[in-house]
């Protein structure tokens, strides 16, 4: 189905449009330095122009010929009004499909000062707490949340998805059971999405699923672990005790996969003995959007702390000894474990947590547990109705969900009726549907819905002739409080939790408030037309599994970022399932393992990867049952290519892959890139490429043209979703024409080009004419199985992954066209050069390229000054704050070194205000250098400075007060403050707090 | 035509509504204190129920019996829902009406983070300008711009709108031109609803008005000035030198209403001589809003100063001699002046201000220019087009509009061509019609109105044809360089925005912060889901002059937010043309002069005011060319009834009037109110009540049942209208049942009642089926009149004012319902009592009730503070800083006294915080009446401390560090930093300067 092609009237359009780009262009909105600083910038740099200095950097080899097959660039206005019609193709239908999605009610003091302030979700991971404490805060607000509604001890500060969760409840209860076995159990009532990516995440591990009925398991096959949904997939709550002890008595862990707002009214797993809960807290105020973002949770004891995957807040003090806020256990992540980690995930959905979290401040325990009563009367009275249609319910308890069987009652009349109704319920096969009700749910639904199994009947009965107290139909009662922190019972009024909100943002530097240059992570301008449509119902009101003909906006989109990308790249297909990188390079991993089997070579598990990769990528090959061979590199920072010579020779029969990032991520492009690939491939592997330095690539090369076989894409990256503090990303994959088939799949709906109008096996028509003007619909059963027979599986809980934000993408590419993007990308490399020049007298440049160039990054080495000024790489990171800097990255790639990212969007003024802020802390430094200053009692030693420390009455330290808190002079026209001072890790390590801790230990 | 009358179906779903209440209602999240602070605070006061202190506190005489007959109360997302269901009721046709109003393009980077962002919109007026340094910028910015593009020396922080610029210009005129005529010439070719609005404000001053042509015009009758448009409204651009000359030679004062985008091409009105330039800056990036807010502009001569109506920002310098921002020249403001203010305009438009210069700061003078350039050769394009296809146009020289004379054409075919593409054009008469090009037009457009005047034919010409360079239409182009300071030439790329923005932002205390109680000015929460409509494009979209038929959707929310005020205030009818406070007033009173006119009492021309009113009444009775009284108050701080009788006896054959405000200025409800209606009533009088004071009224009682005539309701106070820090409000005014037929009226387009259905005159009937299911509409000529016979004329260049913020207070209402809004008038009471009663033992409440209760405000005693300690009222205002509150207002309406007015929004919690504040702040006082303490280097003289003043090496303070900066706990947990010390206001009148200084003022 060609959905793009132009008709005639567009292409009048688009040539009218072409003449009249006259004026300011988004082009010159998102690349921060002018023409006029662009040609002061290359005159530092000894370059006439940008083409010149681009030849010098990139290699000629790799170079592409020819600008990129894009879209003409459209300006703001015209690409938010093409994608407002786009989004007009989105039919909204009231969803009662239920399967882990519901609509719910975002409010509206949270919608707009978080989702949509700037100075949330353009924060970027809390790596440096002392000016993250407000997020920071949050998500202990939102760990504290699911401890207190799972009954268990600890949890992390979110994850991808439920699904996701599942998978990696997985991996932890096998790394953890001493038992031996490798079967894991899953309910057969689990979500199906949940049951499909626990399936994928098994299969490379050698892990055994047996999908089973946990009330007749009989345990005669040994297993390590088990996971239950509570309530079920079709609505009944077991109790499940029983098979917990059973589980417990052979050492199994057991999981449940548990709705975090059931729990206000059931007994937590934590309390029935459950080792483990996952689950997603959409329902808590994030909009469906098709899939997501949201954010999951993951909770356990506390025996496990070191096991979690993902990341975990905790509590530790600064170095006044006051409460402080950062992630705990950094220990476990994968940039330390590499090889060793269980788990790749690095984003979190830190903005969706922040989102939930505060649902759960602003409705407080009251507010929720009076949400979920509403919800369950209502589940109550439309199955009392139901049995005076004569249909039977399924289960004695339910909270939400009620299963329906049909009896005689054909379906395809129940979906005529549902479709005139706009109203999608859950099929699961020709005698049963679903119906899950949801915070939206009003009494006029339940009248709608009893219409729709009354068959166009009129009713026999009135509402009020059942409005009557009905019994409920919940097992007995929760009885244990929760949620009893003061923080979830004082911002109730809206002023209140504004002022919270307010206060918490204030504490954190964003892009609102100066560059963020982390390398490798691409901080650049989140355009506010970017975000815009992410806001609109006809993307956010949307189920994941909502029929495929109402979601041909959806579809439109999809399909042309995906060939946007693919043109990008150079690939011949992308996947936009993966959401997050780690989950792309997890699947992009997987499609060579599939392809490798199609082959009759299933064998092939090891993995080549540079000492340089990103601690992610020896992660993903472990997840995926390959056994990872580190290249050296030499000393230009580049991968050696005789040591890969020699190691793929050596394991040439065994070669599945090499992952390598391009530019690596030393900043350099290689020159040889196109040899190492071929070295590879001679060799019997594929080469997958780790797209996280895509910024340096757009427009100039494509991987998909000098040898990469699959490439992730961080969308969140290159493509401008914002960091949102830790999360949501989006990881598409990329892939060459011989692994096309080999993409991720979805059990539950069809995915890309497969899904598109592969029609439905109960042979339902569209219906004509219904409704009033909108296009027909038909229904497309969405138990069916739309995956290829090749495809690897599902990764992500939607098939689409995080859907919504794709918007973000696609209006970034539709705004900069071809040209555009290709402008970008010579900037960015541009920018980047210019600080290197710039800092390169007072901080050598660790790596550079043939011609004394660096890629859009650059690592500046400061190991010499630990021996010439006790200066540790964290003492300049924090003292950057008393300058209003986020640090670059530190100690990455390299121990000891800062790498710089500036991006194509921020300004010469500002890469100039940085570099005066190095150039003035090597000053600093300088001074301890050369014995004028204490080596231990100094500005660089005791910063970050806050504003209390230096209002004091004595000042204890040899420097003074104007110089710790105003050593530049921005910092007096706008002084940022760092909430807290420097935060020990230790400290907090040694005493695990990662639930919000007694107001007290915040009184002074 | 009865709109709002419900279906069967929605009586259905009414009674549904109603069942499912059970949840947070939105009433929980606008009023700030639980049930349990409400308890706790009743205890503090000495009662048991809220009710008890309420029946204390308001006269039984004149309690409403009832509840208050609205709509049930709406949940958030319902009424969102019904909202969205009215605006889509609205049609959004494309606009080419201009007439002073055009589409135009919000940047989303301003759109989100200055509209949207309550970090901007619920700032009060910069009256306290060490903690609003960020907008004082932005509207220096502003006046910086007007200035640069009118080519006049100073300009104001803007204006209501074009129109009432237009009418403050000309009675500014009247006051200085020394000539002694008291004629104004108004050129016919202004816009139509600017010559209304000048109309009706010359009319009560007894200036004759002449309409007419400059070009033919001999200044044989004797003018003090005179008005011209420019363009003009029909598109043409003159040369009005020489009118200029003759009129200055007989002293007569020129202005001109010009565009401000057409003045980056043409010779601006200051170069060719005029003394004062108006016009409106909407299609500086503010949304159409069926007619408002944006913000006007008024620029003079330096000369002029002390004469210019509304606000001033100048430049000054704090305590220590840094520049520094506050509104210059106050002494001209009339709550000063009072009965000798010229003007009563008191609230600026401060927001769209704002962001009218920040689309300057965005596009810079190179941007604007170029957007100018484009408009100006699509019109030549236009023009082309139009000429092929056998039309004329009127003018030689135009910029964006042409008058197209039609010929023998029929309108109704070009209209029918017109309404089938869903094109808004101008009608003059049968014979010519308007068209008027704009910042979003693109040549696709020019095709479709090329085809409308093909009347159906086949163009012949293609596009390409004419696309050609084409001469310009503009008179020789302006020389003069504009918009050069850095401000307008730095922030071009959107990152660089954004920070600028935030950095503005985080200088200014706003609600997002903390209280600001501000005594009769009501700064309560603005909920979010009251601002989400604003930015629907549903209202945003739509242009003043649309056909009725278009606006629905606008027509049924006026009819409702009217009848629901009606309601509240107990009147017969509402006018919501009045679009600020002071608007109300001056309506209100000419109402009751057209009153008396109609009875042949047209001599009535005195109005009694009492000592404690507000500065605008005084001054609104003299615009209105009545003779101000004052009344005398008593000691209670109530109306003198002895007093008012005697005058009122004194005057009756002339007496017009009496203006109070209820409960009085001095926050009590009087017991004798329905006493001192009778009396003015008894003596031929009418009573005007001031509704600034409504929030402790409303569903309590109603002004129109104890006695009032006229009422004003300022919405931006009681219904919840943020300030927008400084404006926009909206002062609609109620009436009695024989005052309504004198409400306000409107001859561009019909007004309420007489607009609806009332015909056209050219009998152009409905199109059946055009468009694809839409409403099928009819034209309504733009330029016939509406107004009923008896009406006053216009006050406002809209007819329904600022007719998109409506939607705030219709949210408002609908989401409270009368419970809701009963409710919130208590806690209001309530909340003002308890900080009375907190802080009486501290600082004397000067003004109470019977019973020791005060109404919605309390006013505290500082008087004495000046003899016992030296301690001036600002003194302890400033101070307040410190603690991170803003101050209440200062000096009125009894000098030395601060004014308290806490509102139902604000928790107990943040009550008690601040009286904590206030109580220390009396602790330090009481330090220096007992000698501890300097009397002047002190802790309250030297307020508010800025972070910078405290790090300084050398501390010369008799107090610490820590008593400046941190004299309260909850300044250690998040501390809010005044951006600059004291401002010296004397030395920036002294030393005026109210645009940008060149930024070598703000380096170090």
């Amino acid at each position: 189905m060609v959905i793009n092609a132009p008709s005639p009237k567009s292409q009048h359009q688009q040539i009218l449009k072409e003449k009249n780009q006259k004026l300011s262009s988004f082009q010159d909105r998102h690349i921060g330095p002018s023409a006029d600083d662009i040609r002061q910038m290359l005159e530092v740099l000894g370059f006439t122009t940008l083409d010149d200095l681009i030849d010098q950097t990139v290699p000629q080899a790799i170079r592409l010929d020819r600008p990129l097959e894009l879209p003409e660039a459209q300006s703001e206005y015209a690409a938010l009004t093409k994608l407002k019609e786009i989004a007009s193709e989105n039919q909204l239908f009231r969803s009662f499909i239920g399967m882990g999605y519901y609509d719910c009610i975002t409010p509206s003091v949270i919608g707009r000062n978080i989702l949509e302030n700037p100075g949330w979700y353009t924060a970027y991971t809390p790596y440096q707490p002392e000016i993250a404490q407000g997020r920071l805060e949050a998500l202990l607000n939102f760990q504290t949340m699911i401890t207190d509604l799972t009954g268990l001890e600890i949890a992390n500060a979110s994850l991808l998805d439920e699904a996701t969760a599942a998978a990696e409840a997985m991996s932890m209860s096998y790394g953890v059971c001493k038992n031996q076995a490798n079967t894991y159990f899953v309910s057969g009532e689990c979500h199906p999405q949940t049951i499909d990516v626990v399936r994928t995440r098994a299969k490379p591990l050698g892990i055994n699923i047996i999908v089973g009925n946990h009330q007749t398991f009989d345990f005669s096959q040994p297993i390590f672990g088990a996971i239950l949904q509570y309530p079920t997939s079709d609505g009944t709550i077991y109790d499940y005790r029983a098979f917990v002890e059973k589980a417990h008595a052979e050492g199994a862990l057991v999981t449940v996969a548990a709705d975090p707002l059931s729990l206000t009214l059931l007994t937590p797993p934590g309390e029935f003995g459950a080792d483990i809960a996952v689950g997603s807290t959409q329902r808590f105020g994030i909009p469906l959007g098709y899939g997501g973002p949201h954010a999951a949770y993951f909770a356990t004891k506390e025996e496990y702390k070191r096991q979690v995957p993902g990341r975990i807040v905790g509590v530790s003090k600064d170095a006044h000894g006051q409460p402080a806020l950062r992630l705990a256990l950094q220990t476990r992540e994968q940039h330390i474990r590499r090889e060793k980690a269980t788990s790749n995930i690095c984003t979190a959905q830190v903005l969706l947590a922040v989102m939930a979290s505060m649902y759960a401040v602003y409705h407080g325990p009251d507010g929720l547990k009076k949400i979920a009563e509403n919800i369950h009367s209502l589940t109550v009275l439309l199955a009392e109705g139901l049995k005076r249609l004569s249909y039977s319910i399924s289960s004695e308890y339910y909270f939400d969900t009620l299963r329906v069987e049909l009896g005689t009652r054909p379906l395809e009349k129940i979906l005529a009726e549902c479709l005139a109704r706009k109203i999608n319920i859950r099929i699961f096969d020709a005698t049963a549907v679903g119906i899950s009700l949801d915070e939206t749910t009003t009494e006029e639904d339940l009248i709608d819905l009893w219409q729709i199994f009354a068959l166009g009947d009129d009713l026999p009965f009135s509402l009020n002739e059942l409005t009557s107290p009905s019994a409920s139909h919940l097992p007995p009662k929760r009885t244990t409080p929760y949620l009893t922190h003061p923080v979830f019972n004082r911002y109730h009024s809206e002023t209140e939790l504004l002022r919270y909100l307010h206060k918490l943002e204030t504490k954190d530097l964003s892009l609102t408030t100066s560059m963020i240059p982390l390398g490798s992570c691409t901080m650049k301008l989140n355009a506010t037309s970017e975000m815009i449509p992410v806001s609109w119902a006809e993307f956010g009101k949307i189920h994941p599994f909502a029929p495929l003909l109402q979601t041909r906006g959806y579809q439109m989109l999809f399909q042309m970022l995906e060939e946007w990308l693919a043109q990008i790249t150079g690939f011949a297909g992308v996947s936009l399932q993966p959401n997050a990188g780690s989950q792309g390079e997890y699947a992009g991993l997987l499609v060579i393992h599939q392809y490798h089997e199609s082959r009759f070579e299933g064998h092939r598990n090891i993995c080549l990867i540079p000492q340089s990769a990103h601690g992610t990528n020896p992660a993903s090959a472990v997840m995926c049952g390959m056994k990872v061979v580190t290249v050296a590199c030499d000393v230009q920072g580049n991968v050696d290519l005789n040591d890969l010579k020699a190691k793929a020779q050596k394991h040439s029969t065994e070669l599945a892959a090499l992952m390598v990032t391009y530019p690596s991520t030393h900043g350099v492009f290689e020159e040889q890139i196109q040899e190492i690939c071929a070295v590879v491939h001679a060799n019997g592997g594929q080469v997958y490429m780790d797209g996280a330095n895509m910024n340096a690539q757009v427009g100039l090369c494509r991987p998909g043209d000098f040898g990469a076989d699959v490439c992730h894409l961080n969308l969140h990256k290159t493509f401008c979703i914002p960091h949102g503090g830790g999360g949501p990303g989006m990881g598409p994959i990329g892939v060459a024409q011989h692994l096309v088939s080999f993409l991720p799949g979805h059990s539950v709906i069809g995915s890309g080009e497969w899904g598109m109008g592969s029609g439905d096996s109960l042979g339902f028509q569209p219906q004509e004419g219904v409704g009033s003007g909108e296009d027909s619909s038909t229904y497309q059963l969405t138990t069916n199985n739309y995956q290829p027979p090749t495809s690897m599986g599902a990764v992500s809980a939607a098939p689409w992954g995080s859907a919504s934000i794709l918007v973000i993408s696609w209006m970034y590419i539709a705004m900069l066209g071809a040209s555009g993007l290709t402008q970008a990308t010579k900037v960015a490399i541009l920018n980047a050069n210019y600080i290197a020049r710039r800092l390169e007298p007072y901080y050598p440049v660790l790596y550079k390229g043939k011609n004394g160039l660096v890629a859009h990054e650059c690592i500046l080495d400061l190991r010499s000054l630990k021996k010439s000024a006790s200066i540790e790489i964290d003492d300049v990171a924090k003292r950057l704050m008393d300058y209003g800097f986020h640090a670059p990255t530190v100690s990455w790639p390299v121990a000891g070194t800062i790498m710089v990212e500036p991006t194509e969007s921020e300004s010469k003024e500002e890469l100039d205000r940085f570099c005066d802020a190095m150039i003035a802390i090597r000053a600093e430094i300088a001074e301890i250098e050369l014995g004028k200053v204490d080596t231990q009692d100094n500005v660089l030693k005791n910063a970050p400075h806050t504003a209390e420390s230096l209002i004091v009455g004595e000042w204890n330290h040899p420097y003074s007060r104007e110089q710790a808190a105003y050593p530049a002079p921005w910092t007096r026209q706008s002084k940022f403050w760092p909430s807290v001072a420097r935060i020990d890790n230790a400290y907090g390590d040694r005493n695990f707090v990662c639930s919000c801790p007694p107001m007290e230990a915040y009184s002074d």
